[in-house]
């Protein structure tokens, strides 16, 4: 790795989230966190406290114009996400944007296609993409472990916190639908959303989510912010073994359970049943790796910025869960009527 | 109590339920069960054994024709509830008809009309509203310490059992319907249902279901037949404080946690979030009354029987909730689309 | 199975436990419930409601002297357990002792020689080591698969029920004991235990125990009437797996955690730690036998009485378990003295 | 606070709390991180990395010479602690010592007696007096709530980490005993532990502690570094209330049990049990403080210094911890005999 240069890191944006890619970041040897941007005054001040030894501005003027660095970390607000990382493309940045990629499926196409003519590297944060949990869900359901998948089911519920800018569907369900996406490979093409406003003067706060896939498979997901207690329980289930992730375990985040159902002939003389026979095997809770996602994130994007390949969640990726956002979107306008997929 | 008579019971039906209720009403002393019927010669076997000192046959006519059965508990698969409780009502007996009350609308009307006409005890074996824990529930709600309702959610999964005549939400939605009517003390106005095969021979196994009140709140409920787990968790959230019902615990079934949010002006200035106050207070877990839902269930029936009294779940309620699965089966079939409740 | 006998049962004690014994009895094809015995006329009636077409009697003598009556259950408080199994020994009947076999040694010791004597069966009912848990903990143990035992721990706590007659020692802790033994193969050779008087006209109802095995392997146990919450937690740990069994789950109540520790040269330059390896791979969860134990335990007496072959659960082993049990008692009356188990 | 002086702070020990508390007191205002200090060059270097704006120095006496260090926090093993302590307090610093204080009753003895002496602080990080849950339940228990205690029992198991220098009673029993006193004001009288070596080169990594408090009280604890699973279960029983204090929930630490027994006259004709009354009430979780708790204690640590009061958690405090593991540790030589505490 001796010839390989260091990259240099810009950041836009010290809010929740940032603090966290530029803590994961700086701590890493093949990269340097060169300059911080925020344009709230009390935000950079923080972020000077934190990162003495890193510039840190409130124009994002300077991070485009600094040449030591070499790729783009968008943690904003999603509403500025379009143009901030444009901008960075433009200026011949790689890129890596906050999930959800941008807020209207133009934009995300819009960056894709830039990226593309620029030769820029676009990645996405999907964090989730980068567990120990997930990695090991897709090799699970890759290797055929679970026959069929027949359908998927995910309750991400807490209280708080509400967003400003976005409903509870653009803040919480893109971590549903990039773990269905990526741990099942196929798209959803069609949606129905129901949403909720619970307090008047915010956004839908309530929401659920219904995918169809064009053949045996569905896929459901439940995201709040008002619930008394916090879930995050997300249940696939295939012909032959069942996955259920519950993140809010301490260890034995998944478990893999060997259940399912076989249907016999039916016999009509039995009462009240059909003749179903359930099979109910052992239950295994496979070792995860427990490295930090963002810091395996971290390691995957630099690499892409030093190599130039395509990255395993690349624009494309961002781009086919913004497609899927804005068919939810839709669908809670018009009371959950069904939306297909673009 | 000595002044009063023994009321003589007759049970159609002794599959998968029929044994509970034949359990609890025999070992009570305000009533004596003189007659089961099963037209399988197996089950009626069983209750032969089980039940020495009671007649057994597989002639419903035997049950009709007994001048010492007073009422009738019906408790087969839900095709036949209608034609085996007007045969009961016609021919002067009580009747108790487990859930749901009969497979359509109009059956159900007509039962509901035929016991008014007769002047007969209508009563439905929605079990769940006997236990401590719903009772509890709408004492609360009731009482206002819940605020207005703001959602409902309800989640009742696990493996099996497939029943042969009825989906899933036949099977299992009636508990959820039932108890969220009866908690909260108002109907549905429409419904959005998406039903899911995940064996082609079989009936839809897993089904979600969205539930409209024509104002502020919304519930939603996730039955399942095909999950790795059981789980039974409800949330009835409320502005001011919001309850957790997770019936697999074994004590502190129901938990009261006096949180909530409250919004102020929305403030600009701050960073990715707006003004939303959250409000964290002590959760509160009531001791709930530990007696067999069945055994208050036979003891009101018995007391309606006796005192000529209209039974607290009666033939009204039980055609709510068909309505509201007749609405569900329709939605179902026309692949979600809304469907108004009658 | 048709040239046999069906065998004869009588059943003395009907309180707490006799009921559980009964039922499980008096279903099965291989032995008749011929007569139920307590002295409580209260009891005995509730016997004769539950059991119409059984003999009821409050005279023990009833018991011995029915001819049909072939085997004796003895399910009465523990001090009458000795009088009542040794005149069912001398009257030619084989015998089932709830657990402990008797309330002393000598007691237990001339229970055996009785038996033995007599040439008839003597077996006890420590109804656990007829679950699907322990039986699947015994196999995985002396399949190698833990590696050495270095350890077992148990927690046995909740609220009530309050024993006239024996402490909770007696009451609790024959389930650990005999888990620990049976599961392990070895007996402990002394013994402390510390037992506490929460209430002083109340015998001990908090104790601790532990059990030393004159080797690498050591064992204690928790058992508590008065604890608010209900635990039935037990850990088997191995030099190469460890066990949990977690009785108040639902389901998966055995973990077999592939989880230990290696001890490396240790290091002196190394900051507060020394070299210790950490194993963490997989959880399991095997499948358990679902069948009620009392169910398994009834078909195995049966089958010994029929067979004339040594129960598994002998009178030999229960008169360990009582040996244990009466240096427990002894060192808590020395207030927590080293007592060797005789 | 404007007239008052920032304190300046030196730390001893980088190794595995050390880092905890230099984030802790880095970011306050009333007090200045001056100085790091590990002998090791490697920890030394890590200090420096993370604290580009504090010396960092592998030389002790560099903090005892430094003029802006007023305080001395000893982050180092135990067996460092007594050396480095009483040459801060010589130096004329205010000494805060990782817990346990001593290695010896006469060192911790000497400690105290020199602060006095010089006129110094000495404070003792026992950091869970200073969490939301205990300091709730040292309220419950002195407002009366739950009556008189009957018995605390405590579990804290988890795999690793060994420590080189101490048994697992030193490593994780200062945290029951410091939480025991704390909460109950009470001190034990006498001790009984018994230890267990389950890796033959290895201090005894898995102990179990039974303390009398010389009349109705009895408490327990058990530690353990070689368990499957995390544990941090403690139990406080009164006669009134019973407390459960669970550290693995992520909410909902504390529940307070409205539970208990009576004892009425002994109904001798009662069968197989006492006249207990068993009251099962509500269940109650208190909202809980969230500050980290090494915050409040930085926090009143450095008021200590600035106000030159006692410390809430000091040298005599941390004296009664040392007194009681070592009787503690002689009980475990003796093989588990008694051991009063001195």
């Amino acid at each position: 790795m001796t010839d390989k240069r260091i990259v240099g890191i810009g950041l836009v944006g010290y809010g929740y989230w940032g603090p966290n890619l530029a803590r994961n970041f700086s701590r890493r040897r093949d990269c340097r966190l060169v300059q911080i941007c925020d344009r709230s005054t009390t935000r950079a001040e923080l972020a000077r406290q934190h990162y003495p030894n890193t510039s840190v501005t409130t124009e994002y003027e300077d991070l485009l114009n600094d040449p030591a660095v070499d790729a783009i970390i968008v943690a904003t607000p999603v509403d500025a996400h379009f143009h901030l990382a444009s901008q960075a493309l433009d200026a011949g940045k790689d890129v890596l944007v906050e999930k959800p990629l941008t807020s209207t499926i133009a934009e995300a196409e819009a960056l894709v296609a830039l990226a593309r003519r620029r030769g820029r590297i676009l990645a996405v944060d999907h964090t989730f993409l980068f567990t120990g949990a997930v990695l090991r869900m897709r090799e699970l359901v890759a290797a055929g472990e679970l026959g069929d998948i027949i359908y998927m089911d995910s309750v991400r519920v807490n209280l708080g916190l509400f967003q400003h800018d976005v409903n509870v569907i653009w803040d919480l369900a893109p971590h549903d639908l990039s773990i269905f996406q990526y741990v099942c490979g196929t798209r959803p093409v069609a949606v129905r959303a129901m949403g909720h406003r619970t307090h008047s003067d915010l956004h839908e706060s309530v929401a659920y989510v219904h995918l169809e896939y064009g053949g045996a498979a569905v896929a459901h997901c439940h995201v709040n912010w008002v619930s008394p207690v916090k879930l995050r329980l997300s249940m696939i289930a295939g012909t032959r073994k069942m996955i259920v992730f519950d993140d809010m375990e301490h260890s034995e985040k998944i478990k893999v359970y060997d259940k399912g159902i076989s249907v016999r002939d039916i016999d009509r003389d039995t009462y009240n049943q059909v003749r179903v026979d359930y099979r109910t095997g052992d239950m295994w809770a496979p070792k995860l790796g427990m490295r930090e996602a963002l810091d395996l994130e971290a390691e995957e994007f630099i690499a892409s910025v030093r190599d130039r390949h395509q990255p395993r969640v690349d624009g494309e990726f961002g781009l086919d869960i913004v497609r899927q956002l804005a068919a939810c979107q839709r669908s809670i306008e018009l009371g959950g009527e069904r939306v297909e997929i673009a």
